[in-house]
């Protein structure tokens, strides 16, 4: 087993990649907690402006970032610069990562592990992916087994008014969550730990399918049975899919699951949700894409998500209707009722052979059978 | 085992004790769908009003109901037509049941029995029971086994506006949901059959207590994390108290836990978020009652709940703060204060010894053990 560096009490030295919206509201909390935080942006104008505004240009642009915050970029910091931080934080897209973990690994030394945490969400096209599965192509199984990711219910903009916020925090080394969870707890922060990363990981990217479709129901006028019913069946949904994976469906009920969705689901500020009022109402997924001025994760995720569910058999029809109105033109009053007029049924009905997909990212991570049956049945 | 009557193939004959909000609804929804529904009011004016408008002038009071509707009281049904009913439905509050049942005992037929369905939500107040187990004491354990439980995300005037709504359906006979199921469901309303009535009932009864304690959050200014992290860790106690008392978690991953959780949480509509709204804002639970002008069923629940945590030793912070805020004159803003300076813990530890509460009544109505672990491990 591969450990990350002792961490020091205090005042950790943290380097994240990104300077999006997460990217610099997790700058913005961690050096709010005295950590000496170094942020890298792609964009030397976004350094250049940082440096000299303590202000993000474009994310969170009224937001004063505390002075312990040092931009750095464009170029990729070097080794010794890698090897002298307590913390790599990633906060740039899945679809960036794999190429970003390439260029950093030489810069990585096993016994001189930074804690090293993920917060970005979504599979990675055409491979399908998880992150921890990029991890291990890049980085080996050692540093994919000491991974830490965060997830959890947490708009950018609340935790930098340091409003009441909780997350996740999981990994399949339970010791580098629990230092990831203390790097981040605050009064107004909390952090929750577990051990099951692929349920965490998949709870993230599918809840922006449902969030799709909470949007869709709005858009199309119906009120809070609706919503209700959608968050709930589409909990169910992404909790057959998770387990018939191999994650925990417990893993469902916390904060990366429910919590997440719940928030994604209900708020006109996430993309994915205006993606599906917008869809509600009429528009095309070409216009909204053109004029939605940022990325809706759930797009791509959606496509993702539809061949998972057919390589594992099982039956998810509200995403399955979330594809055929994004991708197959299908009118979205006709999807709501035809997921309506389905058969009555059994209202969880798990899959009974399952974990297919982590069994196998497991065992390339040097796990055995075991570790699966105690992350997927950790109380039962 | 005792079983309700075969139902007709449609136009059942149902009877429905309760013409307050939800008893007025579901007579709506079945009348709309063609059976022939007896709506019994504890008021002559009541019964009169109706009968001439088809309006209900205390709840619904915009709404035409379906002429399929005939009010009937203030007197109780006698036996004759009890016993020529093919569905009992009981919508009056838990406080009134026990009398309720006892009185018509006499009448019910155990060789002719109707499907008897219950919505009422809560626990009872000095005995803590749950309905399930009020039935069992004044009708014995043949109708306890036999009785249906319903309960979901269901605001009463979505549903008869035919807002797309879905509820969950559970008895511990199996088949007596299935006919429940039948007899509601449309496609505008759909059911879910489940097998584990005490862990519907615990949903239904504990999430108002958790409305309450969202309700505060809003009031104190808290935005989306805040909310989000109530909803989830809300849920992470209740599935801690379901399991402790003998239900499946996993029930409190369908429509009556997470979903009517959701519901009740996230709208200004639900009572129980409005007490807790206004003690955010700085009222007192004293002048809130006063002028709420309706019962707000988490403020005595939140009684019974604080003993029935106590009794099974579980931790339930969120619960006690609630407790603490109604009836010990706690400040809302210390109380959250305090739940967010709580030491870091796992996300979900489900206590280990569990189900002392639910054996006990699950003896009472005859079963057995391993139908314990049936109900509580349904799937793994």
């Amino acid at each position: 087993m591969v450990y990350s560096k002792p961490q020091p009490a205090s005042n950790s030295r943290v380097l994240i990649f990104g300077a999006g919206n997460f990217g610099s509201c997790l700058a913005s909390h961690l050096g709010d907690s005295q950590h000496e935080v170094y942020m890298w942006a792609r964009e030397e104008t976004i350094v250049n402006h940082f440096n000299l505004h303590h202000r993000n240009p474009m994310y969170l642009t009224e937001h004063d970032f505390p002075s312990t915050i040092t931009a750095v970029g464009p170029n990729m910091p070097d080794k010794a610069f890698i090897n002298n931080v307590d913390v790599l934080l990633f906060a740039i897209p899945t679809q960036f990562l794999r190429g970003t973990l390439t260029t950093l690994r030489p810069s990585l030394d096993l016994n001189n592990l930074p804690l090293i945490i993920f917060v970005n969400k979504g599979i990675e096209v055409d491979t399908n992916a998880l992150t921890l599965e990029i991890i291990a192509d890049t980085c080996g199984p050692e540093i994919a087994n000491a991974a830490t990711f965060i997830s959890g219910p947490s708009f950018a903009k609340e935790i930098v008014e340091r409003q009441p916020t909780s997350v996740s925090v999981a990994s399949l080394t339970e010791t580098e969550a629990v230092k990831a969870a203390s790097l981040f707890h605050q009064p107004h922060f909390r952090c929750y730990t577990g051990v099951d990363p692929i349920g965490l990981e998949l709870s993230g990217a599918l809840k922006n399918v449902y969030a799709i479709a909470s949007g869709m129901s709005d858009g199309l006028g119906y009120e809070n049975n609706t919503r209700a019913m959608i968050i709930t069946r589409g909990l169910s949904e992404m909790t057959c899919i998770g387990t018939a994976y191999g994650a925990s469906p417990l893993t469902f009920l916390g904060l990366a699951g429910v919590g997440d969705l719940f928030l994604t689901c209900s708020s006109s500020n996430s993309r994915n949700y205006t993606v599906g009022y917008r869809l509600g109402q009429g528009e095309s997924l070409d216009v909204i894409i053109k004029t939605l001025g940022s990325v809706a994760e759930g797009v791509p995720t959606t496509k993702g998500v539809k061949k998972i569910i057919e390589e594992l058999g099982i039956n998810a029809p509200i995403a399955s209707s979330v594809y055929d109105v994004l991708f197959n033109g299908k009118d979205t009053r006709v999807a709501v009722r035809e997921l309506m007029e389905l058969p009555p049924s059994k209202e969880l009905e798990l899959p009974a052979t399952a974990g297919g997909p982590a069994r196998r990212l497991l065992l390339k991570l040097g796990q055995d059978a075991e570790r699966l049956t105690d992350i997927m049945h950790p109380h039962l």
